[in-house]
């Protein structure tokens, strides 16, 4: 996948650990051992698509899987797991877990498209519209936009959650020639992004900028955290072309929910990394 | 550029802003504006490597520039010095600024090598040894790297600094057979990367996370920042294959003078981004 999912989704999986029993409650486990699992999940990827496994057979089992790899059960799983979640397998109800009949076909091999991801990104979070309104951005928002002070803007503030557990708080503000179409009822049904897209708009440039910062009251309330408990920022400058801005964006998000995780496959380190957004819905209470 | 400059840089530019006039003291100035100068920068070096100035070849002017991007001055400014600090152009004292000669040859046109780009942030930052101890990791550090919680490793805890100012505190944890080298001395010279990538060792696997993180006593007294207040934390696994770890590494820093920034080009959204860390160093006062 490439860049970070927020409101302009990737095409990464989002990889929020819903029960499998009950996919509307939320597991209440977080671990470390993240960079493993997503390091697994890359060699058994690389090992479908090159062949070692045929579309259809059985790979090996957990128990194999952490003998030849050498890591814990729970690593195996989640790798899997991501691997179900991204169509490269299949698990079979007291079969076992399958090589997709698909997987091996090339439009399957780099994840699905960036607006196929879009839209199911948009699905997979429920979004709530808290305003919708012209004004004029904060300075430092401006001078983002390469805007005057005192220039008018759309600006709109959205919550996305799963499962009532709030994962991205967002502020954009649009330049108006785009922002015909943004309002609240709009807005609950697709991404900004999205309209945009579909309005034939181009993204020549899209700057990112990962910032950590202390959680404001309004936005602490919105993602059920203290006020001034640190808050992961991504901040996202979206371009027609150099000097013709088309919005901004920042989402806050918590480490305790969300992280940004880089993978970086090969020895060649001159690559560029894969970069993947991760909602840790788990170590979230529910009631708090 | 690839992936996040912290102990294991990448070949992006440094982005350190120093004084011209004196390259020992601080600019205390920071701005919002670094995306826009970011997307300068990117038209600009493609409209470089496409040949549009040739090699020795002045550049327009800052205004010039100014009114054809439809930017400000600073935004300019700031583009046309990464340039030059990518050795894209050069400036010439009271004659302007130019495509380097050198600018169009293949080698230069996707920067420097990762290993050259190693040495040089080795040089750019000055590091000061706090620790280096044979220990168990913490639990989560032994998750993480996929150990039993009584495993040994070497661990290393070092503070990145330019002209005096902390820009990363460092955490790593090396795998026995990887940490023969790995003393305070030989520490001071090379960074942990550049040692074991010249013993040989194959990084196969490199992932790595970022969260916000509020600032532990130790870590907020070296960084100079209040307990309590957000940090960005870059956690990194180095891994030979899947489950054999060569070492784990945390950096922490401020955002006040360092933050991670993406940049994508073209209208393709499912290229992948470059990554960058910039140094604010500007921000911080320097007699804190």
């Amino acid at each position: 996948m490439r860049g970070l999912p927020t409101d302009l989704p990737d095409n990464a999986s989002f990889s929020h650990k819903m029960s499998r029993e009950d996919t509307m409650s939320v597991i209440l486990r977080r671990e470390r051992g993240d960079l493993l699992h997503r390091q697994l999940f890359l060699a058994l990827r690389e090992q479908i698509r090159r062949g070692a496994y045929r579309e259809g057979d059985p790979i090996p089992t957990e128990d194999q899987l952490c003998q030849s790899f050498g890591v814990s059960r729970i690593t195996v799983r989640r790798a899997v797991a991501d691997l179900v979640e991204e169509g490269w397998l299949e698990k079979r109800l007291g079969r076992g877990t399958f090589v997709k009949q698909t997987a091996a076909k090339p439009q399957n091999r780099t994840g699905s498209t960036f607006t196929e991801s879009l839209a199911k990104r948009s699905k997979q979070t429920k979004v709530t519209v808290l305003e919708v309104s012209k004004c004029s951005p904060p300075p430092s928002v401006a001078a983002a936009m390469g805007l005057a002070d005192d220039a008018q803007v759309m600006y709109a503030s959205r919550l996305r959650s799963i499962s009532g557990v709030p994962l991205l708080f967002i502020d954009s503000w649009v330049m108006p020639e785009y922002a015909g179409t943004i309002k609240n009822d709009t807005l609950e049904k697709r991404s900004i992004t999205e309209m945009l897209l579909s309005q034939g708009v181009r993204f020549r440039y899209v700057t990112e900028e990962i910032s950590a910062v202390a959680a404001e009251p309004h936005v602490a309330a919105s993602l059920h955290v203290e006020v001034g408990s640190p808050l992961l920022c991504v901040a996202r400058l979206v371009s027609k072309d150099v000097g013709k801005t088309v919005m901004y964006l920042m989402a806050y998000m918590t480490s305790e929910r969300s992280r940004v995780v880089f993978s970086h496959e090969e020895q060649d380190l001159d690559r560029m990394y894969e970069a993947k957004l991760i909602h840790d819905i788990d170590a979230y209470d529910a009631d708090q």
